[in-house]
């Protein structure tokens, strides 16, 4: 699948090696569960760099540092290998700083977000990043969708098994209504506004509106305007009100990483216990429902990546059949 | 107001210069219009001293040092000192690295969370911090409180009036769901569970059954546990499931603090524009309710400060005549 996915970026003009980077990222996005945005989204991924949104030649350089802080240009080349290098530096940066942060503007969608954090934790950091997105999600008390869901990130190193949360700023994505729809079933919690600006768990009438709820109403608004203004000033880069709301030119934003090195006063096995004993915490309390049990955020993760290795990556048929074709 | 707290205070064994610095913090948080962090809360404070929760002599020491990352004890001693101090020494490191993180362990409550996010935005830093907190909150998917409603913090300075965010990780604290309860009024949305497990606006059956909701349902739960997972790590301090459930003897808790500083690379003018031109972004965008307007977070605290200052600061009649006697 790497190698297919490989070949079509290399037409595309992307470097052999890159492409091989690159194509990885979206099938291990699929492998490890996330299927929005693994190789389903791949041929959305093509489109934006045939319309010019993403230059596959261009490489993320840095244009000024300051100890254990620098700021980076995304030069608008592929959103997912900006990222890795985003990230990466930060890595480096906490290495020698205890903590590192990497502001890179002018960048590309990244694609699934957790991957960044995954890499920070596989390299033992805790890692925290955000990016912006184009406006499309309506603050609270507005009806236009002026902020951006921009995704969180928060991961931490762990033995048998980091701990990784993902979120976005909207409750449910458009993609998660959509399937809730499809399926003819309401969601589990109120998930939006209807046209009338009544509070729904209608999906359709969600969809209509283009009032979905940010996480926790007025908090996760906050949350998102917060995360959008500290990446575009620390970029000097694009804020959310300034992206297109076209998703094939949604290109320019404005991210954020930092890596946090749990080891940078020595070795310290104390802070993998205390993570495993949080965990414990978590397992051991008592369920809502009878035989359920309560998850630490990423726990899935692993399991889903086991099975998808040992059965093969699910995909969309037609998914697949489009990119053979490229 | 401030000399009445210090006088209390320097009863109770604090020296002089800290017991005028630690009442400045709590008449400030009623003056920005925080009631239940401010001087409502002094003698629920003055308890944890009376008890030994909080050791009024102690201070925070440095323990370890990495470049940008340091370590710090926090001896038990008056929370709101011990965080003013880390978010100031975050902010010196900034200074020196670009950013700055302090991992404060064995510490007390901080009272108002906002206080050091104001602190870093007035010093022109970015701040960001969180606390971790006794186990009062259910994770998602289970009953028993073992998580914390963990407060997190984002500050950006800003000429006109700095964006703060300071938020609690569950929908409504129990102060808030008490005070709905005591006006007979519904919840706006939903706001925990009833006895048997179904989400519900009614304040009293939330308190019944000790089932608020986490922000966002699971998104809020995994980021408090992720927040507490860092705190702890980084301090080798306590995690929420290790603290006492009695808000009396919730002692010895971990907290993080980091500052960024848009200035590291030079004067940023640009930076401060684009802060401006987001709060303008959600000043011009529809509001939901004819009349209404969409507010970045902490827009009313310069109006409600203005205000206080002008009227004088509200206070609970009976908590001001219980702190006259002390």
């Amino acid at each position: 699948m790497q190698e297919t996915l490989a070949g079509v970026l290399v037409k595309l003009g992307m470097s052999a090696k890159r492409a091989q980077i690159c194509a990885r990222l979206f099938a291990e996005t699929t492998r490890d569960g996330v299927y929005t945005h693994g190789i389903n989204r791949f041929p959305r991924f093509v489109g934006t760099i045939q319309n010019g949104s993403v230059d596959v030649k261009a490489e993320a350089r840095r244009v000024s540092g300051f100890g254990a802080l620098e700021r980076w240009d995304g030069l608008r080349g592929p959103g997912n290998l900006n990222a890795l290098t985003a990230m990466e530096r930060a890595i480096g940066l906490s290495r020698e700083h205890g903590i590192g942060c990497v502001a890179l503007g002018n960048t590309n969608h990244w694609m699934r977000a957790g991957t960044y954090g995954w890499q920070a934790a596989d390299a033992g950091m805790i890692g925290i990043c955000w990016t912006n997105t184009m406006p499309n999600l309506p603050p609270w008390g507005g009806v236009e969708p002026v902020i951006g869901n921009n995704p969180l990130v928060l991961a931490v190193p762990r033995e048998s098994g980091p701990v990784v949360l993902d979120m976005a700023m909207s409750q449910f994505s458009y993609g998660t209504l959509e399937s809730y729809r499809k399926k003819g079933e309401m969601l589990p919690v109120d998930g939006g506004f209807d046209e009338v600006g009544n509070l729904t768990r209608d999906p359709g009438a969600i969809e209509n509106s283009w009032r979905p709820l940010p996480v926790g109403y007025w908090k996760g608004s906050g949350l998102s305007v917060v995360l959008d203004m500290i990446a575009a000033m620390m970029t000097l880069g694009k804020a959310t009100h300034e992206l297109s709301r076209d998703p094939l030119f949604e290109a320019g934003i404005s991210q954020m990483f930092l890596a946090v090195n749990p080891a940078a006063f020595g070795p310290a096995p104390r802070a993998a216990e205390i993570a495993d004993e949080i965990v414990d915490s978590l397992h051991v309390s008592k369920p809502a429902k009878e035989g359920g049990k309560v998850r630490y955020p990423g726990e899935q993760t692993l399991r889903v990546r086991a099975e998808n290795e040992k059965l093969g990556l699910p995909v969309e048929p037609a998914v697949w059949e489009q990119i053979l074709t490229m």
